[in-house]
Protein backbone atom coordinates (compact mmCIF):
# COMPACT_ATOMS: atom_id res chain seq x y z
CA UNK A 1 0.00 0.00 0.00
CA UNK A 2 1.53 3.39 -0.62
CA UNK A 3 1.03 5.78 1.99
CA UNK A 4 0.89 9.84 1.55
CA UNK A 5 1.65 12.31 4.25
CA UNK A 6 -1.74 14.18 4.94
CA UNK A 7 -2.53 17.71 7.35
CA UNK A 8 -1.90 16.55 10.72
CA UNK A 9 -5.43 18.18 11.25
CA UNK A 10 -6.96 14.71 10.44
CA UNK A 11 -9.93 13.55 12.09
CA UNK A 12 -11.63 10.41 13.51
CA UNK A 13 -13.65 8.26 11.45
CA UNK A 14 -16.83 8.27 11.83
CA UNK A 15 -17.75 10.51 14.52
CA UNK A 16 -20.67 9.68 16.93
CA UNK A 17 -23.28 12.40 16.32
CA UNK A 18 -25.43 13.98 19.71
CA UNK A 19 -27.06 17.12 20.69
CA UNK A 20 -25.17 18.09 23.88
CA UNK A 21 -27.87 19.90 25.91
CA UNK A 22 -27.50 22.69 28.58
CA UNK A 23 -28.96 25.74 30.00
CA UNK A 24 -27.74 29.12 29.79
CA UNK A 25 -29.30 32.18 30.67
CA UNK A 26 -32.02 30.27 31.78
CA UNK A 27 -33.55 28.65 28.33
CA UNK A 28 -32.56 25.16 27.34
CA UNK A 29 -29.62 24.98 24.55
CA UNK A 30 -27.91 22.47 22.35
CA UNK A 31 -25.44 21.85 20.46
CA UNK A 32 -24.37 19.48 17.76
CA UNK A 33 -21.07 18.08 17.88
CA UNK A 34 -18.94 14.96 16.99
CA UNK A 35 -16.20 15.12 19.56
CA UNK A 36 -17.30 12.77 22.17
CA UNK A 37 -16.28 9.55 23.37
CA UNK A 38 -16.77 7.27 26.84
CA UNK A 39 -13.62 7.62 28.93
CA UNK A 40 -14.21 5.88 32.11
CA UNK A 41 -15.96 2.68 32.77
CA UNK A 42 -17.25 2.88 36.80
CA UNK A 43 -18.53 4.72 37.36
CA UNK A 44 -19.50 5.73 34.25
CA UNK A 45 -18.19 8.88 32.63
CA UNK A 46 -18.17 10.81 29.47
CA UNK A 47 -15.80 13.52 27.31
CA UNK A 48 -17.06 16.04 25.04
CA UNK A 49 -15.05 18.83 23.65
CA UNK A 50 -16.39 21.96 22.67
CA UNK A 51 -14.53 24.55 20.57
CA UNK A 52 -14.06 27.76 23.84
CA UNK A 53 -15.98 29.95 21.46
CA UNK A 54 -19.55 27.95 21.91
CA UNK A 55 -22.18 29.32 24.06
CA UNK A 56 -23.32 26.39 25.58
CA UNK A 57 -19.83 25.93 27.69
CA UNK A 58 -20.46 28.88 30.16
CA UNK A 59 -24.32 26.87 31.08
CA UNK A 60 -22.16 23.65 31.62
CA UNK A 61 -19.60 25.76 33.72
CA UNK A 62 -22.58 27.47 35.52
CA UNK A 63 -24.68 24.62 36.66
CA UNK A 64 -21.93 21.43 36.11
CA UNK A 65 -24.83 19.38 34.63
CA UNK A 66 -25.26 18.81 30.87
CA UNK A 67 -27.45 16.09 28.85
CA UNK A 68 -26.40 14.11 25.37
CA UNK A 69 -28.70 13.16 22.66
CA UNK A 70 -28.81 10.91 20.26
CA UNK A 71 -31.02 11.99 17.40
CA UNK A 72 -32.13 9.94 14.56
CA UNK A 73 -31.77 10.68 10.81
CA UNK A 74 -35.64 12.36 11.06
CA UNK A 75 -33.77 14.91 13.14
CA UNK A 76 -30.64 15.68 10.97
CA UNK A 77 -32.58 19.01 9.93
CA UNK A 78 -32.88 20.21 13.02
CA UNK A 79 -29.60 18.57 14.67
CA UNK A 80 -27.88 20.27 12.08
CA UNK A 81 -29.26 23.80 12.61
CA UNK A 82 -27.90 23.13 15.91
CA UNK A 83 -24.58 23.13 14.85
CA UNK A 84 -25.22 26.22 12.37
CA UNK A 85 -27.06 28.57 14.78
CA UNK A 86 -25.46 29.61 17.76
CA UNK A 87 -27.67 30.09 21.27
CA UNK A 88 -26.40 33.64 21.62
CA UNK A 89 -28.58 34.78 17.96
CA UNK A 90 -31.15 31.81 18.15
CA UNK A 91 -33.33 30.68 21.20
CA UNK A 92 -32.80 26.84 20.75
CA UNK A 93 -35.39 25.93 23.45
CA UNK A 94 -38.67 25.48 21.28
CA UNK A 95 -37.30 23.31 18.35
CA UNK A 96 -38.05 20.34 20.35
CA UNK A 97 -39.91 18.65 23.35
CA UNK A 98 -38.01 18.34 26.17
CA UNK A 99 -37.87 16.48 30.38
CA UNK A 100 -35.53 16.41 33.28
CA UNK A 101 -35.05 13.14 35.27
CA UNK A 102 -32.74 14.42 38.43
CA UNK A 103 -30.62 16.80 37.00
CA UNK A 104 -33.06 20.15 36.40
CA UNK A 105 -30.17 21.94 34.11
CA UNK A 106 -29.70 18.89 32.17
CA UNK A 107 -32.46 19.12 29.44
CA UNK A 108 -32.98 16.11 27.58
CA UNK A 109 -34.85 15.77 24.07
CA UNK A 110 -37.93 13.37 24.03
CA UNK A 111 -37.93 13.09 20.03
CA UNK A 112 -34.31 11.42 20.40
CA UNK A 113 -33.96 7.77 20.96
CA UNK A 114 -31.68 7.52 24.08
CA UNK A 115 -30.75 10.30 25.98
CA UNK A 116 -28.15 10.45 29.22
CA UNK A 117 -27.31 13.59 31.94
CA UNK A 118 -24.43 14.06 33.51
CA UNK A 119 -23.13 15.61 36.54
CA UNK A 120 -19.60 17.74 35.47
CA UNK A 121 -16.29 15.89 36.86
CA UNK A 122 -13.79 17.78 35.18
CA UNK A 123 -12.76 20.46 32.84
CA UNK A 124 -10.13 20.06 30.93
CA UNK A 125 -8.57 23.76 29.21
CA UNK A 126 -7.03 23.03 25.73
CA UNK A 127 -5.68 25.62 23.97
CA UNK A 128 -8.71 26.13 21.56
CA UNK A 129 -11.52 23.80 23.30
CA UNK A 130 -13.31 22.96 26.74
CA UNK A 131 -12.90 19.36 27.73
CA UNK A 132 -15.98 18.64 29.84
CA UNK A 133 -15.74 15.10 31.72
CA UNK A 134 -19.17 14.26 33.29
CA UNK A 135 -20.41 11.31 34.76
CA UNK A 136 -23.74 9.87 33.52
CA UNK A 137 -25.81 9.70 36.38
CA UNK A 138 -29.71 8.92 34.14
CA UNK A 139 -29.81 7.69 30.96
CA UNK A 140 -33.34 7.15 28.72
CA UNK A 141 -34.56 4.78 25.76
CA UNK A 142 -37.44 4.59 23.65
CA UNK A 143 -38.73 1.45 24.25
CA UNK A 144 -39.12 0.31 20.76
CA UNK A 145 -35.46 0.80 20.48
CA UNK A 146 -34.03 -1.62 23.09
CA UNK A 147 -33.04 -5.55 22.33
CA UNK A 148 -32.78 -7.13 26.30
CA UNK A 149 -32.75 -3.95 27.90
CA UNK A 150 -29.78 -2.11 25.84
CA UNK A 151 -30.07 0.51 23.22
CA UNK A 152 -30.19 -1.01 20.07
CA UNK A 153 -28.50 0.38 16.66
CA UNK A 154 -30.56 -1.45 14.43
CA UNK A 155 -33.62 0.56 15.68
CA UNK A 156 -32.58 3.94 16.33
CA UNK A 157 -31.66 5.08 12.75
CA UNK A 158 -28.78 7.01 14.01
CA UNK A 159 -26.12 8.56 11.46
CA UNK A 160 -22.43 9.13 11.95
CA UNK A 161 -20.39 12.49 10.94
CA UNK A 162 -17.00 12.59 8.86
CA UNK A 163 -15.21 15.91 8.39
CA UNK A 164 -13.65 17.95 6.59
CA UNK A 165 -15.89 16.45 3.75
CA UNK A 166 -18.65 17.27 6.00
CA UNK A 167 -20.99 14.33 5.47
CA UNK A 168 -23.63 12.49 7.36
CA UNK A 169 -23.62 8.81 6.81
CA UNK A 170 -26.20 5.96 8.17
CA UNK A 171 -24.99 2.79 9.66
CA UNK A 172 -24.57 0.15 7.50
CA UNK A 173 -24.97 -3.80 7.68
CA UNK A 174 -23.27 -5.88 10.39
CA UNK A 175 -19.76 -6.71 9.59
CA UNK A 176 -18.57 -8.89 12.76
CA UNK A 177 -19.23 -9.63 16.36
CA UNK A 178 -16.43 -8.10 18.51
CA UNK A 179 -14.47 -9.75 21.16
CA UNK A 180 -14.99 -12.52 18.86
CA UNK A 181 -14.26 -12.75 15.67
CA UNK A 182 -10.42 -12.69 16.52
CA UNK A 183 -11.05 -15.98 18.39
CA UNK A 184 -10.00 -17.76 14.97
CA UNK A 185 -6.27 -16.59 15.61
CA UNK A 186 -5.92 -17.41 19.08
CA UNK A 187 -2.88 -19.94 18.94
CA UNK B 1 -42.56 8.65 22.30
CA UNK B 2 -42.24 6.49 25.00
CA UNK B 3 -39.21 6.92 27.48
CA UNK B 4 -37.63 3.76 29.63
CA UNK B 5 -35.17 4.71 32.49
CA UNK B 6 -32.03 2.06 31.35
CA UNK B 7 -28.80 1.43 33.09
CA UNK B 8 -26.64 4.64 33.00
CA UNK B 9 -23.63 2.70 31.88
CA UNK B 10 -24.72 3.43 28.33
CA UNK B 11 -22.25 3.70 25.61
CA UNK B 12 -21.76 6.42 23.11
CA UNK B 13 -23.58 5.33 19.64
CA UNK B 14 -21.74 4.38 17.05
CA UNK B 15 -17.88 4.29 18.43
CA UNK B 16 -15.11 4.47 16.24
CA UNK B 17 -12.68 1.16 15.83
CA UNK B 18 -8.84 1.90 15.79
CA UNK B 19 -5.87 0.30 16.87
CA UNK B 20 -3.81 2.56 19.35
CA UNK B 21 -0.29 1.41 19.47
CA UNK B 22 2.65 2.08 21.46
CA UNK B 23 6.18 0.68 22.39
CA UNK B 24 6.34 -1.67 25.45
CA UNK B 25 8.73 -3.37 26.88
CA UNK B 26 11.16 -3.35 23.31
CA UNK B 27 7.94 -4.42 20.93
CA UNK B 28 5.31 -2.57 18.94
CA UNK B 29 2.19 -3.47 20.74
CA UNK B 30 -1.52 -2.60 19.59
CA UNK B 31 -4.89 -2.32 21.37
CA UNK B 32 -8.27 -2.31 19.71
CA UNK B 33 -10.07 0.78 21.09
CA UNK B 34 -13.52 2.37 20.68
CA UNK B 35 -13.25 5.20 23.42
CA UNK B 36 -11.69 7.96 21.70
CA UNK B 37 -12.69 11.67 20.14
CA UNK B 38 -10.67 14.70 18.81
CA UNK B 39 -10.52 17.14 21.47
CA UNK B 40 -8.96 20.28 19.99
CA UNK B 41 -8.24 21.49 17.10
CA UNK B 42 -5.63 23.60 16.92
CA UNK B 43 -2.90 22.42 17.25
CA UNK B 44 -5.49 18.87 16.50
CA UNK B 45 -5.15 16.98 19.71
CA UNK B 46 -6.95 13.60 20.18
CA UNK B 47 -7.68 12.21 23.68
CA UNK B 48 -8.09 7.91 24.09
CA UNK B 49 -9.18 6.41 27.53
CA UNK B 50 -7.78 2.92 28.05
CA UNK B 51 -8.61 1.05 30.98
CA UNK B 52 -5.73 0.76 33.65
CA UNK B 53 -5.51 -2.78 33.46
CA UNK B 54 -3.99 -1.85 29.94
CA UNK B 55 -0.12 -2.89 28.91
CA UNK B 56 0.00 -0.18 26.25
CA UNK B 57 -0.28 1.99 29.01
CA UNK B 58 3.01 2.01 30.31
CA UNK B 59 4.55 1.81 27.17
CA UNK B 60 2.51 5.45 26.41
CA UNK B 61 3.71 7.05 29.70
CA UNK B 62 7.28 5.50 29.23
CA UNK B 63 7.90 7.01 25.51
CA UNK B 64 4.89 9.78 25.50
CA UNK B 65 4.31 8.73 21.87
CA UNK B 66 1.33 6.63 20.64
CA UNK B 67 -0.13 6.33 17.60
CA UNK B 68 -3.65 5.74 16.06
CA UNK B 69 -4.14 3.63 13.05
CA UNK B 70 -7.65 2.80 11.33
CA UNK B 71 -8.27 -0.90 10.27
CA UNK B 72 -10.37 -1.28 6.96
CA UNK B 73 -12.55 -4.33 7.30
CA UNK B 74 -10.21 -6.77 6.03
CA UNK B 75 -8.44 -6.55 9.63
CA UNK B 76 -11.71 -6.84 10.94
CA UNK B 77 -10.44 -10.44 13.01
CA UNK B 78 -6.93 -8.98 13.60
CA UNK B 79 -8.23 -5.51 15.20
CA UNK B 80 -10.53 -8.08 16.94
CA UNK B 81 -7.91 -10.54 18.08
CA UNK B 82 -6.06 -7.06 19.45
CA UNK B 83 -8.69 -6.40 21.52
CA UNK B 84 -9.35 -10.27 23.26
CA UNK B 85 -5.21 -10.73 23.73
CA UNK B 86 -3.02 -8.68 26.06
CA UNK B 87 0.45 -7.92 24.91
CA UNK B 88 1.63 -9.26 28.62
CA UNK B 89 1.05 -12.62 26.87
CA UNK B 90 1.45 -12.08 23.19
CA UNK B 91 3.89 -10.33 21.86
CA UNK B 92 1.70 -8.67 19.02
CA UNK B 93 4.43 -6.74 16.74
CA UNK B 94 4.43 -9.39 13.97
CA UNK B 95 0.72 -9.61 13.27
CA UNK B 96 1.13 -5.69 10.73
CA UNK B 97 3.84 -4.65 8.55
CA UNK B 98 5.02 -1.63 10.79
CA UNK B 99 6.44 1.89 9.76
CA UNK B 100 7.77 5.34 11.21
CA UNK B 101 7.75 8.60 10.35
CA UNK B 102 9.44 11.44 13.08
CA UNK B 103 8.02 10.09 16.38
CA UNK B 104 10.00 6.31 16.88
CA UNK B 105 8.18 5.22 19.71
CA UNK B 106 4.81 5.01 17.48
CA UNK B 107 4.62 2.24 15.41
CA UNK B 108 2.56 2.86 12.67
CA UNK B 109 0.58 0.27 10.18
CA UNK B 110 1.12 -0.59 6.94
CA UNK B 111 -2.04 -2.30 5.95
CA UNK B 112 -4.21 0.60 7.66
CA UNK B 113 -5.66 3.20 5.34
CA UNK B 114 -5.46 5.87 8.05
CA UNK B 115 -2.65 5.97 10.75
CA UNK B 116 -1.26 9.16 12.39
CA UNK B 117 0.95 9.69 15.46
CA UNK B 118 0.64 11.43 18.28
CA UNK B 119 2.97 13.02 21.59
CA UNK B 120 1.71 12.61 24.44
CA UNK B 121 0.19 15.82 26.07
CA UNK B 122 -1.66 15.12 29.42
CA UNK B 123 -2.53 12.25 31.31
CA UNK B 124 -6.10 12.76 33.12
CA UNK B 125 -6.46 10.07 35.62
CA UNK B 126 -10.17 9.06 36.27
CA UNK B 127 -11.26 6.07 38.21
CA UNK B 128 -10.22 2.96 35.96
CA UNK B 129 -9.05 4.86 32.83
CA UNK B 130 -6.57 6.71 31.80
CA UNK B 131 -7.21 9.27 29.67
CA UNK B 132 -4.41 10.12 26.89
CA UNK B 133 -4.73 13.36 25.55
CA UNK B 134 -1.86 13.42 22.97
CA UNK B 135 -1.45 15.87 20.03
CA UNK B 136 -1.30 14.50 16.37
CA UNK B 137 1.82 15.43 15.01
CA UNK B 138 2.21 13.45 11.75
CA UNK B 139 -0.81 11.33 9.83
CA UNK B 140 -0.78 9.10 6.82
CA UNK B 141 -3.24 7.76 4.27
CA UNK B 142 -3.39 5.71 1.42
CA UNK B 143 -3.25 7.13 -1.67
CA UNK B 144 -6.25 5.84 -2.93
CA UNK B 145 -8.47 6.29 -0.43
CA UNK B 146 -8.24 10.21 -0.54
CA UNK B 147 -10.59 12.84 -1.84
CA UNK B 148 -9.70 16.65 -2.73
CA UNK B 149 -6.11 15.36 -0.49
CA UNK B 150 -8.61 13.90 2.98
CA UNK B 151 -9.45 10.52 3.80
CA UNK B 152 -12.58 9.65 2.48
CA UNK B 153 -14.57 7.34 4.46
CA UNK B 154 -16.26 5.81 1.43
CA UNK B 155 -13.07 4.46 -0.08
CA UNK B 156 -11.33 3.44 3.45
CA UNK B 157 -14.01 0.20 4.56
CA UNK B 158 -13.54 1.17 7.97
CA UNK B 159 -16.36 -0.02 10.54
CA UNK B 160 -17.82 0.53 13.51
CA UNK B 161 -18.26 -0.74 17.23
CA UNK B 162 -21.58 -0.80 19.88
CA UNK B 163 -21.66 -1.97 22.49
CA UNK B 164 -22.97 -3.94 25.23
CA UNK B 165 -24.30 -5.88 22.00
CA UNK B 166 -20.69 -6.14 21.00
CA UNK B 167 -21.40 -5.99 17.39
CA UNK B 168 -19.10 -4.55 14.59
CA UNK B 169 -20.91 -2.12 11.87
CA UNK B 170 -20.07 -0.83 8.32
CA UNK B 171 -21.00 2.59 6.84
CA UNK B 172 -24.08 3.09 5.63
CA UNK B 173 -24.97 5.21 2.65
CA UNK B 174 -24.65 9.44 3.15
CA UNK B 175 -27.46 10.74 5.13
CA UNK B 176 -27.27 14.65 4.41
CA UNK B 177 -24.51 17.38 4.37
CA UNK B 178 -23.42 18.80 7.25
CA UNK B 179 -23.57 22.32 8.18
CA UNK B 180 -26.23 22.56 5.19
CA UNK B 181 -28.90 20.72 5.64
CA UNK B 182 -30.19 22.93 8.29
CA UNK B 183 -30.08 25.98 6.40
CA UNK B 184 -33.54 25.34 5.85
CA UNK B 185 -34.55 25.82 9.26
CA UNK B 186 -32.89 28.84 9.32
CA UNK B 187 -34.96 31.91 9.57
Amino acid sequence: MAKTKIDSNVSIYPMPVVLAGAVVQGKANFLAIGWIARVNYQPPMVAMSLGKRHYTNSGIREHREFSVNFPGVTLLEKTDYCGLVSGREKDKSQLFTLFYGDLKQAPMIQECPLVFACKLVNIVELPSNDLFIGEIVEAYAEEACLTKGAPDIAKMDLFTLTMPDNNYWMIGGKAGKAWEAGRTLMW
